[in-house]
């Protein structure tokens, strides 16, 4: 088998594998296209996934051996090359192809805050200013980048440090980062590639601030690419991933920039330097939304989806230690603990494609709405989207680490994929608003509903549980009843009132006793975050009940999906039990049938494993993954990748300089 | 500053550290002499941590930007400069200095499983033997490694492939590795370096199997270090971190050795093919539990006590969003939600320092007995071993892992120093015994002591709670009665308890039931996991009260430890409430005492937090992070640790080969 071909059909499956897949319950194509979202996206998805493979440009064959600055390189060109394929094959540039580009190359390709440099310009830019600039960067004639985030400033936009000042006297802007916190630091394309950006700097006209506004300034020269007078510019550094992206810090010194330089579709300096706003700018707030809902799946959760598929298959294949005395060393997926840790991310990746699918849709509808100028369900959206970026994000990232790790030794080589998967998906708590800033601001909302449906009024349909009458308690009496969605939503829903109540009780209580309302709220942000998980988590659940409904003429896959559903509610409550008997809502004998059903599942699922990750469907081209190919010749694909490292056919100094004086020392003895 | 200095004293401290600094509640010199073990430990540590940083061959100055086989030869570089500098210096190979040696250089040594090779000779190897060979090694005119993990078996060792088979015909041994997953792989030292290797291998003689063996092979020429006939040894390619370090593989086909290269102390194949076995080889056990001990402190707590250096004093000069309205944006070791995620972690250090020292006294308490051939405490040291091997692994990677996120973006920046210690010590988690294999050897003892103490037989004293009369409920009926350690101590002990008893009832049921015993265990792992984490957890709590209990002539420092002891256990209770209230030893309304308590104790820790890292004592050489250097100028590191990036000095081939053609493309647009 050669590891790094598309897939290893019509190669041996290992018989550990193949048994595995023997006699399925279910048609693994159905859910494939189930998990695609139709049978027209599986046959499209396919077909990118080939041609990318296909092209040796874009062969990823040495990747794990490559230093970053070979990285950033592939990157660009594969950029470049991609540019002239998709015109070739008549693909869209902003069509459904793409996604699927990116996930057959994972991501390595360059240029992407270029993109951003343009949908930023088409959005907030007059017209004028599109037509100036968007041909130009477009063709690649200029390269931008989005210089938003500084040294010492991110998420809190209102920190930012750089100004932008306008002078009449030469109908300029002067651009200043005055300090050094001031600094742009991390936008991608920045460091090596770009030759403008777009600034992000505090408005200041007439002897007043107006807040943040975007500028184009250009940092390096279009005839040499050295940075312009002024401007210092450069890479930060290494990071803990994204080697191929060269993130950059930018120092302006007095820049100066035309007037024309100020992005103004929403607001503009005058002449006489006056400043006028015009239009709402609460689009731009859309925009960082879509950005999250993109990602989710994109980014996070394929990695989980990948290192389920990897971990699983490889775990069918691994043998060790004694489980039957005197039997063959057993399959390590025969083991309960390794099903407790690799079947709950399982479920979980079904759960939140599930989720993905319905944050997509309930976006679609706010933006037809906002589109009419109507923005009552922003507020509603901005709190499901910021909590699931946070929820989905570290279930995904805390996920992968948890199938690297239960990979064993081997799942710490490059080889197996993972470490990557898990230094990439980790970024994703960070970037797009660090996580515990935004389960705050879903927090404030959720806080809000409370105090809304305490007074009566209606409350959106996310949180209807904060209006509707409390039960007094779990009604079930057997491990059994666990295994109904009525019984376990219902425990998600109380679980979540009642840490919103109490939340928001302990702060009205401490402001109505005198303490300043910050205050408050900062001495109760540790049980606010964990009510927005919950929140997040009672959503899940109820999405993928709800999604479960819908596949009555599959049954096969509907029992086994349902299975899923089981398993990821009850390993919540398993894992989360304090909160669901703190107020007694389940007894400690309702949580032993918890656990019972719980471990009971992880045996139902044991057989479908391996099947239910051959759904999500990836080719050994995707994952470049030692131990998760198709074929599961794991140990055959880990030597031969040892024997093809470019590293072990040079010679190394250390012979002899160090080691041969020592050894060819008083040979005599030997 | 510069950054990679010992030291940053004398420079300029950041105003905002300086400030937490400035009235000390407690001698934080006394704290750190408490650390280490006393006031001459502190200036033995010290002295020899000075000497390594002002040595100029030891420069750390660019570690981030290296490849791997620049990490690997200032590796193997180090060490042979370190072996000079020892001798000059007068130091004692195996005394306390060297330990202090690796602290300074961050581990940055090669050649660490050659010495794990002289050991190995020195414990097994006969007289004879070690005189052959040990003075060859030790001169390094042989470099030897310990070949035993194989691709295809890790922690299982009875399920190793490799077989060596007595030829009494020529009184040699056959060495083979029969197929694939034979191969050896993962040794250090044997990718490039090591001319020798003790490999494990399955005996077989006169048509017996006789289970594992030492056998010294040679694998390179020491002419031309060049593989020797029917040896196949390679490095095995990138991995997660340990760049430095070149883990191998080796394949041998029929390999003949003599007779006399088995090491043969405890057992010797005689001429004729039969096999002695001698002495006890329960020492061999005792090995395997010294490298635990020994690691704990040197590469897992240190890991952490790092991190949380790092983090801390970062988040005490970082400043981010509003706390309150129209002030300065405060430092974010002012949010709660960043103080639950460090305090906890820091309290951890401290529980974890302790409870090493414990593991260190019972180590020695046993190898004691031992020697006088007493190896009735052999089990409890084993189980308390592999239980704290596990629980602080885990404790600390995880941690380790938080505090790199709690500093935002930048703790993705290697310059950060986070990534790589969080890289380097998830390794531990599986090296030297995967955790759960580990976790359910200690639950199979405490399983094994729950049986006894039902039938009336005493228990070893750690646990001492499964023969005590369990009380009925916890007494406490304030949120102050949780600062009494023995309340929290007895909730701890009860959790344990019914943990053990639980998942031992739930086997013993079931095999009276006719459920074969191996399945009735495999059926319960997930339970006693958690309970052998229980009983660990409980220890640090126990150690760290009677540790307390030792400083009575230094009561500040009390005071502020004794805050550390009940974050950590309140912590333990908060984030496992499940376990305190299923079966009602906690209600729920003790469960809202807890958390008040819990969150009432970040609040006072607040102000010692920085001084509590400083008294780990790490100079900026240890720490390598621009965030965490010890005069807070991280803005200033960052920025010129960007600057002095090698790779930035280079000219990348993107620009001419990628970018210029289309930048200068109809250039008159602008």
């Amino acid at each position: 088998m050669v590891w790094w071909k598309a897939s290893s059909v019509g190669h041996d499956i290992n018989p550990d594998l193949a048994s595995e897949r023997a006699s399925p319950s279910f048609s693994v194509e159905t859910l494939i296209n189930i998990v695609d979202g139709g049978v027209e996206v599986t046959r499209l998805r396919r077909s990118v996934v080939s041609e990318i493979n296909k092209d040796p440009v874009f062969s990823r064959e040495y990747l794990y051996f490559k230093t970053p600055s070979e990285r950033y390189e592939s990157a660009v060109r594969n950029t470049f090359h991609l540019k002239n394929k998709i015109k070739s094959l008549g693909w869209d540039e902003d069509g459904p192809e793409i996604e699927y580009v990116y996930r057959a190359l994972g991501g390595e390709v360059g240029l992407n805050i270029h993109k951003v440099f343009i949908k930023t310009l088409s959005t907030l830019g007059t017209d004028e200013q599109i037509a100036k600039w968007l041909p130009l960067a477009s063709n690649y004639q200029i390269i931008g980048t989005y210089a938003q985030t500084e040294l010492g400033h991110g998420t809190y936009l209102r920190g930012l440090e750089t100004t932008a000042t306008f002078d009449p006297t030469t109908q300029e802007f002067i651009i200043d980062t005055p300090q050094i916190t001031a600094t742009k630091w991390w936008p991608g394309d920045l460091g090596k590639t770009c030759t403008h950006a777009v600034v992000l700097a505090q408005l200041h006209t007439k002897g007043k601030a107006h807040g943040m506004h975007p500028f184009i300034v250009q940092v390096r020269s279009l005839r040499d690419h050295t940075p312009l007078p002024g401007i210092t510019v450069g890479d930060i550094g290494p990071k803990m991933a994204f080697e191929h992206i060269d993130n950059g810090y930018l120092m302006m010194r007095s820049i100066r920039i035309p007037k024309e330089n100020m992005l103004s579709r929403y607001c503009e300096v005058l002449p006489d330097g006056s400043y006028i706003k015009r239009g709402s700018d609460k689009i731009n707030y859309f925009t960082m939304i879509h950005v999250r809902v993109s990602l989710l799946r994109g980014e996070v959760l394929e990695s989980l989806m990948k290192a389920c598929t990897i971990s699983i298959r490889y775990s069918a294949v691994r043998r060790q230690s004694e489980l039957k005395p005197g039997d063959r060393e057993p399959k390590i997926l025969d083991y309960q603990t390794q099903q407790q840790k690799l079947f709950p991310l399982l479920a979980s990746c079904y759960a939140i494609v599930f989720t993905v699918k319905h944050v997509a849709n309930v976006y679609n509808d706010v933006y037809k709405e906002i589109r009419m100028d109507n923005f009552n369900s922003l507020p509603q959206l901005h709190a499901l989207t910021a909590g699931m970026k946070a929820f989905a994000t570290e279930v995904c990232s805390g996920g992968v680490e948890v199938c690297r790790r239960a990979c064993g030794g081997h799942g710490y080589s490059l080889y197996s994929g993972l470490p990557t998967l898990y230094t990439k998906v980790i970024a994703s708590c960070t970037y797009e608003g660090e996580n515990t800033v935004l389960y705050l601001q879903t927090a404030r909302f959720l806080v809000k509903c409370f105090a809304g449906a305490q007074s009566g009024k209606p409350v959106p349909p996310d949180v209807s549980y904060l209006s509707s009458p409390l039960s007094s308690g779990c009604q079930a009496t057997t491990h059994s009843d666990f295994r109904n969605p009525e019984v376990y939503l219902k425990a998600f829903e109380h679980r979540v009132y009642r840490l919103v109540a109490s939340a928001a009780t302990k702060i009205e209580s401490l402001v109505l006793s005198g303490v300043e309302p910050y205050m408050a709220w900062n001495n109760n942000s540790v049980e606010l975050v964990k009510a927005s998980m919950a929140h997040i988590h009672y959503l899940t659940v109820k999405v993928f009940i709800s999604s479960l409904n819908s596949l009555s003429n599959q049954p096969e896959i509907k029992t086994v999906l349902k299975r899923l559903c089981d398993l990821y509610a009850l390993h919540g409550i398993f894992t989360s039990a304090g909160d669901f008997l703190q107020h007694g809502y389940l007894s400690g004998k309702q949580l032993d049938m918890v656990t019972t059903a719980y471990l009971g599942l992880l045996a139902e699922i044991r057989k479908d494993a391996v099947l239910l990750v051959d759904a999500f469907d990836y080719t050994d081209y995707e994952l470049l993954s030692a131990l998760g190919s198709y074929d599961g010749n794991v140990y055959h694909n880990l030597l031969e990748w040892a024997r093809k490292n470019p590293e072990s056919k040079k010679v190394s100094p250390v012979y002899e300089n160090y080691l041969k004086p020592y050894l060819q020392s008083n040979q005599s003895k030997l």
